[in-house]
């Protein structure tokens, strides 16, 4: 299989696409050569639990052997992705980094059955944060999860596994849960795309809660492409999800470039957050990636406008330091007063002080939270997007140990917002530290928007990182193509190349 | 003044635009005839403070002497209103029935801020259950608040005293406020309407919060006709409210009735719970009376269609068994504190129990009212309305003050669930209790609609009670008409018929 490892160093959905259609791979290859690697050593702790060969070959066979469907089909036709350890795939046990909580599910996520029914094929279930409560990866007692990149550096959390097994190339995209960062982070540590899509659009039913009221599956991708490509097929109201919403895509400038085009950033209006009120504890390296950023944006032409943070900012506290804790607590109450042993200490010490907060606290913190949503609301008039750096700052693995809840909680000063103001948001790669003492490790910003604007991120990202226009989708290019690719493939064995 | 006495037999509002119009009658002639009664005595304990003569006529002359304006284009010019004591008006205390709690606004509360722009002249604030807690008008400082219609039985509450004044045909119609039910009891213990417009479509702003996610403005009024009116002034979003929503018609069957048309209730699907989910505390008047509703909505062309109500009853059990005491401790938490004995006996034992409930709970009560609202929705699917008793019973003052706890909760069986379901209701007269303990006393049953929906609901009580087409807006006819009626009475004194 040896002849298939260049797939790795630049995995992606057209790439895939392009070699199954040129018939020079099948999807059982894939396996083979994904086997090949996950079966062996993690140095990275990505994972949790990677499917064995006979596990992924399972879905390569349904794939080729289902009626009525091909590769020219199916959006995701043999795209292989890994899936985070607190979201369900039938019959591979379910543990959110907790041994003692694992459950063996009969039936997949709704959000992972939809990928699948697309074509896509699962390769394994990734380490976490336990509970996907922290933003470092490094709360697993499946060990702390390394940066793909620097394996000294964390991996950021709490979609630790998901993060790296995409920057390895092991997967063209994987997903995550992000509550309160956790699919931005990582993605900014690895310079990948993190899409925390508008709450309750894609399906939470099948994924162990954090924060109910708060959860989003997230997706990590290498390309807005991909990551729009992705999110298509996952969202979608599922039956029986008490959260879910249809998504009603927020039409406006940004959203205006036509699906063939090159999307610009010219005019697009950026919020920045006021000089005093950005934050990167004395991390000098990542102030000036920031400071490159807008640099970027704006020679791009894009507009930046000084917005007042405060309200973000104060949300962001309210989040950490207020009841929401409590929400933790809930969803997992029964089993954490079970067998508290059975929690990762920073955890038990975490969820355990969720008990000094009464329902009077959380509704005063509803009421003020209703009050930061109106305020922060505000900025909408003005501005299409915020633009903040992903992370203040990163760390080393020793770092986190040394510290592991303050070092953490940097992580999270420009992401802990997004959710309780039900925003959506996008995690892209803006080039690495060029100075200071994390030189050479990949930076990254979030685009933030108002819910549903989700499309809307995706184009900027597209525009962002000159991505060339969108494709068409598999399914139109099929029905315009007189005959399909497959029947062109016809009779070529799996090992035919 | 006797020669208006006749007014306060069958107050409205096109009454007395009709007068207003024929200059038989000016503002300054109506705050007399109307300080001429709630001067003197007040049996019903209806009022907490009633405006003076001299209060009231400030508001009248303003009116009269206003530029640009007249009684065409104010279309509620020289309405008077009532206004429940936890609704600011300006100048005068609010001290939702707590007068320890008492302040004086400078502002009035937006809703009535609107109200007074729109012409119409406040009359009074009026008496309450303590902080808007309860639904039987008894838990008062200032007496129990006794029923219009028979001094014996409760008015019900919260908003007791603004139903009893508008039943007293004292105003034309009150605002009320309506967490749980209290602007729906009040008015089927009256015969009266109550509208619970969707929640944030009248702003809270300037209201003495109960539960301030639930909490809404209800307005009371003696036909259909007059509470669209008062609802089509009163709505708006508040600059500064946290809790405001724009209001977005349902558009759906219900409202395709053309404005000038007489609306039917033909076709119309009636979900109504099924037999064992009903309940009248074994009050067979009122059991007979929703019978004879049912009867003669089915004679009227509805369609009436059993739905599995007990979705309904969970909410309405999660919002009195649950947490959500919680939130009413919150909002007086501090005044609460510093001055446990200003509260009234019942409530401090109400408000008391909230600090049993910690963060987890609530949280896990909002989860399950999630689920309960999945399942609830799924009624909209083959229902346009429901349709239940307001009230499962009614009590005496003697009866209340005996069991004030568990008598007061059975007038809630019907309406604890709306607001946590975010539905809107309208509470509309059925008649009277033709035979049993309660014959002779008016019985009211409650259209339940969807978010959103007021209009529609009010079109059902137009229907319902054979109201005539609405009338076209004064602004309307003002525009359609070659001289302004006020120019006809131009040089009229107060005195001059």
């Amino acid at each position: 299989m040896k002849h298939h490892d260049d797939l790795f160093e630049s995995m992606s959905i057209p790439l895939l696409q392009a070699r199954y259609r040129a018939c020079s791979l099948t999807p059982a290859q894939l396996v083979e050569a994904i086997a090949a690697r996950t079966s062996g050593d993690d140095p990275h702790h990505a994972w949790i639990r990677p499917l064995t060969r006979d596990e992924m070959m399972r879905y390569a066979d349904a794939l080729e052997g289902r009626e009525g469907v091909d590769r020219d089909t199916l959006p995701l036709y043999g795209i292989p992705f890994a899936i985070k350890d607190n979201i369900d795939l039938a019959g591979v046990p379910t543990t959110a980094a907790c041994p003692a909580y694992a459950y063996r599910p009969r039936q997949s996520a709704a959000v992972v059955e939809r990928l699948i029914a697309a074509g896509a094929i699962p390769i394994g279930k990734t380490n976490l944060d336990q509970f996907a409560t922290g933003l470092s990866g490094q709360r697993s007692p499946h060990g702390a999860c390394r940066n793909a990149l620097d394996p000294r550096y964390a991996s950021g959390g709490s979609s630790s596994g998901s993060a790296v097994t995409v920057a390895l190339g092991l997967a063209a995209f994987s997903l995550g849960t992000d509550t309160a960062g956790s699919g931005r982070v990582p993605a900014a540590f690895h310079g990948l795309l993190g899409l925390k899509p508008t709450k309750g659009v894609l399906s939470t039913l099948g994924v162990v809660p954090a924060c109910k009221s708060l959860d989003c599956v997230s997706i990590f991708a290498r390309s807005a492409g991909d990551a729009q490509r992705v999110f298509d097929v996952a969202r979608g109201v599922a039956q029986g999800d008490p959260y879910a919403r249809e998504w009603r895509p927020v039409q406006q400038p940004l959203e205006s470039a036509p699906r063939e085009s090159q999307p610009s950033l010219r005019g697009v209006r950026f919020g920045v957050p006021r000089a005093s009120q950005l934050e990167f504890f004395g991390d000098t390296s990542y102030a000036k990636a920031f400071d490159a950023a807008l640099t970027r944006l704006r020679s791009a032409g894009a507009e930046l406008i000084e917005i007042d943070f405060e309200p973000f900012l104060a949300t962001a506290r309210l989040l950490y330091e207020g009841p929401w804790v409590a929400e933790r607590l809930a969803a997992i109450r029964e089993f954490a007063d079970a067998q508290p042993d059975a929690l990762h200490p920073v955890i038990r010490e975490i969820i355990g002080g969720a008990a000094r907060w009464s329902a009077a606290d959380a509704f005063a913190a509803f009421d003020r939270l209703a009050i930061l949503r109106m305020q922060a609301g505000e900025v909408w008039k003005t501005i299409d997007a915020i633009v903040t750096p992903t992370s203040a700052t990163t760390a080393t693995v020793d770092e986190l140990e040394a510290d592991p809840i303050r070092v953490n909680s940097r992580f999270g000063y420009y992401t802990n917002f997004v959710n309780l103001l039900d925003l959506s948001a996008l995690a892209v790669p803006a080039g690495v530290c060029a100075g200071g003492r994390h030189a050479g490790l990949p930076f990254g910003i979030t685009f933030v928007g108002r819910a549903h604007q989700d499309a809307a991120l995706l184009d900027l990202a597209r525009a962002w990182l000159g991505e060339a226009a969108r494709d068409q989708t598999p399914a139109h290019a099929a029905r315009s193509s007189a005959t399909s690719a497959t029947e062109l493939c016809l009779g070529e064995s799996h090992d035919s190349d």
